[in-house]
């Protein structure tokens, strides 16, 4: 077997989040860079909403680290919705070579490497990822419209409306001081065993959190009490407790360091999210405001966080096929 | 301004294309590694069909060079059914981890710079990048199902129904002798100048094709005639006539030396396709079946193929938004 860990060198040098009403009277609600009350930012349709909040995730982060578009090389971007327009069309006022991706809600973190590798080898200085993800235009894409009022599973997630950015440079770099790092990557193998259910996102990307995850353990020779946080992106506490429950299975003691962005950003108590917040913007901006802080503080030294995604998409549901998961692992030291 | 262009030394050492039943037609269908008369690949759906074009297409490509999945440390694909799922299904045999993209027609060549820099910077030993369209899922995913019988506009262009796959691994590396070798990058700044007609993607991305090489020309010092073909993706004879205009207004005479795959697949005398071919496939099949041995052979020594991508939706063109374009760029060295 090949080696499949990439050694990174890398440094998070700014990072921004936006978010929707609801994510922010959540318990990080005060973490967040910026929100709109009504999911809108100022736009007619979701879908001009959610590339609107690209466009200021993209802004703010730049702004953080006093930078203009002409400090970034290359961006990398991706969303959920039909042809990945969110990222289209909120990132085109933008003059930087563009780097589309689709990694469902493992965008973030597919991203992070991507730009990761592009610094880290010094194949450019700087790098922006951004993704996004609005809980109006994710659930007419993929479900139905909100309108039609249907009523939800308890398995089901609730797509957080938000948009993360991150602008990456070596780590050896003059702005990486006081920075977290991104020093190693293991990008995830799509993992499909029968999950039909698109109320049911978090069983679907459960075995494929697990595959990288031992996969990584096994290569590194780690166990999860070597890090303080091993937070997956949004299995939702469906898909969490599964993961927990396949880790045991295979010997390996998740202790209390599993945890999971979509279980983090709502509060199980006071919103009513069922099993928790999902979209590609949950790891996004967790990261982006909860966990870099902390990061950079020193809090937390070092962690793995995993992008998970599904890569389903409404015809194949129809078509009766099974949701491939799949979920991209980097790991981050603190300051 | 920052330098754009990506250094590169990475050879494609194998390369395999599958088409349907029109482009086997084509002047270029003897090339072809393989066809299916039917355009189905003994699946029941247009979307399986275009999955498996992908599968068939990344195991020739692996028995060409006498490889496994245990040979390819990285998988790059995309495609531009929604949410990317003929990558997802037709690769999801494979046990390779997977970055998922969306360039639209420019994807070939984005998973082929992406690929380059894992394999030149040696991130990895060697990757896979694939491809693909489908005429009948593309149709019913951009305009409308076929059945409905709806009339093309003469700057309409005919989906290339094919999947193309492509083996890299750093050109200074034991299977790379007598190979191809991408040199150089250009990555694609993504450009909208206000076209609304998904009939007319040639004139979309026109403008792109135009930034991405000006870029390049002005960044290396070139002109056209150093080399022997500057190949667009999919501009069509729309776009390539607006290209060549462009050029000319910038002041650069495109000489003899731009050309179009979308030109190239299909008879403009026997096949009625009105623009020609567009889709993630025209460049992929024609790049790996028709140049890649002219490459090998000597015949052409230096070359730059631009992928051309439209990155609209359905619902972008609906809600009246104008169609941004984009093109990557790689240079290409002969044997």
């Amino acid at each position: 077997m090949e080696k499949k860990i990439i050694k990174l060198n890398s440094a998070i040098i700014s990072a921004a989040s936006v978010v929707g009403k609801k994510e922010h009277e959540g318990p990080l609600g005060q973490l967040f860079d910026m929100h709109d009350e009504e999911d809108r930012f100022g736009q007619k349709t979701w879908e001009r909403a959610e590339a609107e909040m690209q466009r200021l995730s993209a802004n703010t982060a730049l702004s953080k680290c006093k930078m203009t578009e002409k400090d970034i090389d290359f961006m990398f971007a991706g969303d959920l919705i039909n042809q990945c327009t969110s990222s289209a069309y909120g990132l085109l006022e933008y003059n930087v070579p563009f780097f589309g991706l689709y990694g469902a809600c493992s965008t973030a973190v597919e991203g992070l490497i991507l730009s990761s590798v592009m610094t880290s080898y010094s194949v450019c200085e700087r790098c922006l990822s951004v993704t996004s993800s609005h809980n109006c235009s994710a659930e007419r894409q993929f479900r139905t419209p909100l309108e039609y009022g249907a009523q939800r599973t308890p398995t089901a997630q609730w797509t957080v409306t938000g948009a993360g950015a991150f602008v990456t440079e070596n780590a050896d770099g003059k702005n990486a001081e006081g920075k977290a790092r991104i020093v190693e990557a293991m990008p995830g193998i799509s993992v499909e065993k029968g999950i039909k259910d698109a109320g049911n996102m978090g069983a679907a990307m459960a075995p494929a959190a697990l595959d990288t995850l031992m996969r990584y353990l096994d290569e590194s020779g780690k166990t999860p009490s070597d890090f303080d946080l091993i937070v997956t992106g949004d299995l939702g506490y469906e898909g969490n407790s599964i993961l927990c429950d396949l880790m045991r299975a295979e010997g390996v003691d998740p202790c209390d360091r599993v945890n999971d962005c979509g279980m983090m950003i709502f509060s199980r108590d006071t919103q009513d999210t069922h099993s928790g917040g999902s979209g590609c913007a949950c790891s996004a901006v967790v990261l982006a405001s909860y966990l870099l802080p902390k990061l950079e503080s020193g809090e937390i030294k070092d962690m793995l966080i995993m992008g998970t995604g599904a890569l389903m998409s409404p015809d194949s549901i129809k078509q009766g096929l099974g949701i491939p998961g799949i979920a991209h692992l980097i790991r981050i030291k603190g300051a």
